[in-house]
């Protein structure tokens, strides 16, 4: 297995600014190991609880939101390195939502959720990467309410998938039936199909059965 | 003005758990205000820059969000005590996505950001109060857009309200015409109109021109 050293430590979303002293302070007072990942293989589950934090370090994960009712699925692509839903560790309901797979081989520190506790009150930086990792991702997730949602059906099409996206580029696919895309964004199943027809036809979507595939989300958001 | 005592302090939500001697430590070591707001007056306004964590202890606060288009505006009333916006302190735009006016005389906790960072160094329990709150926050926004969203006219107008709100519970307040209301679920104005006289039968909803009046939303959600 590749070597873990301090230096990729410092590639990681929560680990950024973190000095040399600490990072040795933390390799050796840490709980935390490294954990290789065959692709296929989950890295965590939608609905199971969270004891961990992931950080990938190496590789490329699938990410995959199952709806309530289960009749639609989400899916886009994570390239390291990573964190986890490191808000799925704290909150009254500390849970994944969303399943985590490897889709190639992935490698990533893993550290307990005593260790992470333990990282907020002895290193500022963390603290404060963490604090505003958080903060910027309730302040995105937030404006959407406040926009105008208003437009013809692709325009609702293209709403319900950048809403329910973590990055708006890169490959989507989203798993639902015409009829039940239709309900959730009010148009008949009819207005779905010419529109859904009319984005295969310019290149932003690939029709599969119950599947969309959107392979590039910006170039989609581009046109509307 | 009421005298602030460190009482007052562990009932805030973010000092909830606080020790005493942690308490005498705050009040003598971060610095901080108690400021009084009269009726009518703004404690904070919507894209203004948050320097301030403002912890209101007494009083009943309103709270207004205007949508970016500025076709709609949401109001809702919050209730002492209420720690407004910490998140808006972090992130990568610091800034109230809200406007806050008193609507009682309110009394407030005031602490600059320095004061905040300092609280996140040194007391665990706050520490601990602070991910626990923008975590649950985070878990309860981002499951919305996995609910199912289908249903009648009624069922819409009820989504789009309740995913709008903070609390599930008590008055709100949506300034819209009926047209907007419309454009932004996806309904023609028709079936708006009638779906909101129904509801107005129904005693949930009160119209007046270019507003409806959400009495008890708890109601409102319970008929859907």
């Amino acid at each position: 297995m590749e070597n873990f050293t301090l230096d990729t430590l410092t590639a990681l979303p929560l680990f950024q600014g973190i000095g040399k002293s600490e990072l040795t302070q933390f390799s050796t007072s840490v709980p935390h190991r490294i954990v290789q990942y065959a692709e296929g293989e989950n890295l965590a589950e939608q609905d199971h609880p969270c004891r961990q934090l992931i950080l990938a370090f190496r590789g490329t994960i699938g990410m995959r939101t199952r709806s309530d009712n289960n009749r639609f699925a989400f899916y886009e692509r994570l390239q390291s390195p990573v964190a986890l839903q490191p808000e799925a560790l704290y909150g009254i309901t500390p849970r994944y939502t969303h399943t985590y797979t490897a889709q190639t081989d992935i490698r990533a520190l893993i550290i307990p959720k005593d260790g992470v506790t333990l990282l907020f009150s002895r290193f500022e930086v963390f603290r404060l990467n963490m604090i505003n990792l958080l903060s910027t991702y309730i302040y995105r997730q937030g404006r959407w309410l406040w926009h105008n949602l208003s437009g013809n059906t692709e325009k609702h099409i293209v709403n319900f998938i950048h809403s329910r996206s973590v990055y708006p580029a890169g490959e989507k696919i989203l798993e639902i039936s015409m009829e039940d895309l239709g309900l959730q964004i009010n148009e008949p199943r009819m207005n779905v199909s010419r529109a859904l027809n009319r984005l295969q036809k310019e290149n932003l979507v690939l029709l599969k059965r119950r599947k969309i595939i959107i392979p590039a989300l910006e170039k989609l958001i581009q046109a509307f």
